[in-house]
């Protein structure tokens, strides 16, 4: 089976061209791929398929899915389905055009939670549209050290944004923060963030069930989101331990942009 | 860049065909190769040379390497030059068959510890021999929660093996051991072991520099070795949490078996 590696901001994805749909990719073998030490090692897997040849049914909010070529199925490192990951369409974006399958610095790329439209940028990054971000309200998280106050955010999953008054540095990270469970019955990803300079954060964030990691896509623009005043627009460039992003908030959404590289691509005997 | 990825026992590594010896590894490459994350990732790396085409000179030690057509440059993942590696002989010898590079079921591997000889088991098993082991007496180490006793060996790289009364799973590896500097000035990997069946060890280890690892081929013959009466041959089958091995010690020197696989070859944009 032919695949890719790649990664944005050090979030790391196997990816498998499919494009007739004629892969039954199992749990197992996702949880294979993405085994850093009996496997190629990701975050994720990106399967590339035809919209078309997906064969499945897309629930009416993914409908707009449909009018995209190319299907980004992903799949958590655990086997799971996922919806949506902000770094994924990036890094998919950037397969697409390295293999040929689309041309030009605009298009769509379809996803469990509708089409994402992507733009190449004259420096290489990638933009992602990552649609509207909906502000629910103050909340706060125990961390294993301090306590943290924040926004309670939701960018298709859930989050809680605080700002730290120092360096993110100095936040320990190290255990699952211990957040309002009638505010997030589902849990959340954390993010502590604070502003270095104008326009300028930096970002640490703590994953439900993945702890600390070195990027976070949604986490990125939920800090963003935390960061600006109501109403108004801004663009912030976010700075993670993997790398930095930009994310720009106007009336047309939130926009995601950052590198997004392919490393390595053959064949693979685990699929 | 060609490349591949395979491991032994979960003990993994980025293979570099170079047989004209053409390539410059630098330090920095070595650690973007292995960066799970930003790379393709692994415990190390392995250069595929032929032995005349080193181009460096090896010190008297390892002159033996000189008899092997190929020659094993290893790197850890911290792009330091190491001598030998047991699990990385095995899967660089399973490379060299899969490439074609070599044919039979018996050759030589050239190694900076000199030639190794490997045999393919009728099974598809890679044995390789680890020559002599040096017993080196008692010493002891403390972990986070307990004192453990066990026996100073050397396999090339310094080990201590400790037999535990229970089973392995219950012991905390997360902190790294404190050793007796005296008999361990450079450190050591610490293997703690449970014989759970005639024969059969159950073992975890704590690599110096590294913390808990899945497997260690030399941790793995230091346990097999230390588990053996003084003077008497004998076969284990020693478990790790990667896998399987089966150490044979007798008159000839230590011999470490297992299984080794190559998952994924391709193409790398990061040499």
């Amino acid at each position: 089976m032919r695949f890719a590696k790649g990664h944005g901001t050090e979030n790391d994805f196997v990816i498998l061209p499919d494009p007739d749909g004629e892969l039954d990719l199992t749990e197992e073998t996702v949880r294979l791929l993405c085994d850093r030490r009996a496997g190629i090692g990701g975050d994720g897997v990106l399967r590339v398929v035809r919209t078309r040849a997906l064969g499945e049914g897309l629930a009416p909010s993914a409908r707009t899915a449909e009018r995209a070529e190319w299907f980004m199925d992903y799949r958590n490192s655990d086997g799971s389905v996922a919806e949506m990951c902000g770094n994924g369409v990036r890094v998919f974006a950037r397969y697409l055009l390295h293999a040929g399958y689309v041309e030009g610095d605009r298009f769509e790329v379809g996803t469990r939670d509708g089409a994402k439209q992507v733009t190449v940028e004259t420096d290489g990054d990638i933009t992602v549209g990552m649609g509207l971000v909906e502000m629910q309200g103050s909340s706060s998280a125990e961390l294993a050290r301090q306590v943290v106050h924040g926004t309670q955010i939701s960018v298709g999953n859930p989050h809680l944004a605080c700002e730290v008054p120092g360096p993110v540095s100095e936040v320990d990270l190290s255990v699952p923060p211990v957040l309002d469970t009638e505010a997030f019955p589902d849990g959340a990803n954390v993010e502590i963030y604070n502003e270095v300079a104008p326009g300028v954060l930096e970002m640490r964030v703590h994953e439900r069930g993945s702890g600390e990691t070195r990027s976070c896509g949604t986490g990125i623009v939920a800090a963003a989101a935390a960061a600006t005043p109501p109403g108004e627009n801004a663009v912030w460039r976010v700075r993670v331990p993997g790398g930095e992003c930009t994310v720009t908030l106007d009336a047309d959404g939130v926009r995601l942009s950052g590198p997004a590289v392919v490393v390595a691509e053959g064949e693979t005997s685990l699929v």
